[in-house]
């Protein structure tokens, strides 16, 4: 089997071609490539099937010639992955299966079309909007931090530390606890410190994130665009750009008055074959 | 830059192909080629290098024609490592580059010489024996494990579980604390318990393992060395064939009057190219 690794800001996949959906994706098998030890390893994996020719992407076939057929490493389905969504691209772009038509590249996945453009080195990704939406907190190590929930499609809590404590002091091993009124399929936790000041952008926050029935992550661009929404908010703003700096790397978000660019370095890293034991 | 990835019992390696030692491998390359989320992702690399092409195989080169140029995945060096120098063995064989003479392939390692065997689907090479030389305890989660501190080489702490508790209740996600005075440069704590009889072993016994400046890990070839030989002692006997099952899968030790056999599954998953960014 074929396959191809690469990440954007530390969030990792493994990309397997399949023009005709010919392949047999199985949880199992998905599970087994995305093992990091006993298989090549990844936050998820990156199915590029030509949209008329999977189920879930035949509707989208007429706006977008490849859909991103997105599976979790435990092989559960999602609908969309923000750093997934440019890693696909990327690749798309390098070996010319598809180029941007007027700045844009369509491309179908579970949650619609999603419009990405090439922007310099980096590769964005249009996003939900994200949606403040109620106030709460998070408890981490005997703290009570609070914070702002967000929708970006999936929930967020985004809690700024009071000043005098830095992300470095956090400690992210254990889950922090949420509000499970609020929060009944669990909730990604964003800490957040201000960023020094950059030209030409109206914000600049540093972040860690832990996610939901996960850990703490790298990179997670949701959680980015959950963020970049608090601190435009915060600034009495509604739409801007912020860059977002997350443990893997340098997200740029630009929020409009209907959508959010999520910017940032998408690579590829390795290319070849898997020959997985028989299960 | 060719690549192949292999595991032992979940303990897994990027193996370099690199005969003539023209590779300029650094502990920055290293380090990177081993990051799980930038690189390929791995406990540690092997590189291929002709004995006579090393300055440190070249003395061995009358007696083995392949040198294992084992580096941690921080980009230390290690002399040796068992499960390591397993997954080698299985790829000189499986690419043809070395066979067995009188059952026995002798392979060049920082540690000197050491000997492997095709053991049916396994490989099994051969270890330092291992010395008991003291009794200790660990400290872990408010309780006190009494052990018997093992020499293979590297130290380690054996300590066997109460009746009562089992490996699944162990939390080791924070390290085992242990006696600095004896263990000055650290020490692998490995936690048993009895498995169930097995015809035609002396012994079988489940373990956890963390290892010293790391973390828990599925497998540690020396660890099993050590186990086995305190489930021997606990035995009465001072030579014989323990089955160890580690969380990576099940590893099979023989202790005999002058050595040690690790044997065990070494696989090959997957063959590529890297094409890591210029840092």
């Amino acid at each position: 089997m074929e396959f191809i690794k690469g990440h954007g800001t530390g969030n990792d996949f493994v990309i397997l071609p399949d023009p005709d959906g010919a392949l047999d994706l199985t949880p199992d098998l998905v599970a087994t490539i995305c093992d990091r030890r006993r298989g090549i390893g990844g936050d998820g994996v990156l199915r590029v099937v030509r949209a008329a020719k999977h189920p879930d992407g035949a509707a989208l076939a007429g706006e977008a010639e490849w859909f991103m057929d997105y599976w979790n490493s435990d092989g559960s389905f999602a609908e969309m992955c923000g750093n997934g969504s440019r890693v696909f691209v990327r690749y798309l772009l390098d070996t010319g299966l598809a180029a941007p038509t007027a700045g844009v590249l369509p491309v179908a996945t579970r949650a619609g079309l999603v419009r990405a453009r090439v922007d310099g080195d980096a590769i964005a990704v249009e996003m939900r909007r994200p949606r403040l939406y109620a106030t709460s907190a998070a408890t981490l190590g005997g703290l009570t931090l609070p914070g702002t929930a967000v929708d970006v499609g999936n929930p967020h809590l985004v809690c700024p530390l009071p000043s005098g404590l830095d992300l470095a002091g956090l400690d992210l091993t254990r889950a922090p606890g949420f509000d499970p009124a609020l929060f009944a399929s669990g909730v990604n936790v964003e800490f957040t410190v201000p960023g020094g000041p950059i030209d030409g952008v109206d914000a600049h926050v540093r972040m860690r994130v832990y996610e939901r029935g996960s850990a703490e992550t790298l990179s997670c661009g949701t959680g980015a665009c959950a963020v970049a929404a608090v601190a435009l908010h915060d600034a009495g703003r509604e739409t801007g750009t912020v860059v977002v700096d997350v443990p893997g790397g340098r997200l740029i978000v630009t929020v409009t008055d209907n959508f959010c660019w999520l910017s940032g370095p998408a690579l590829l890293i390795a290319t070849g074959t898997l020959t997985l034991p028989a299960p």
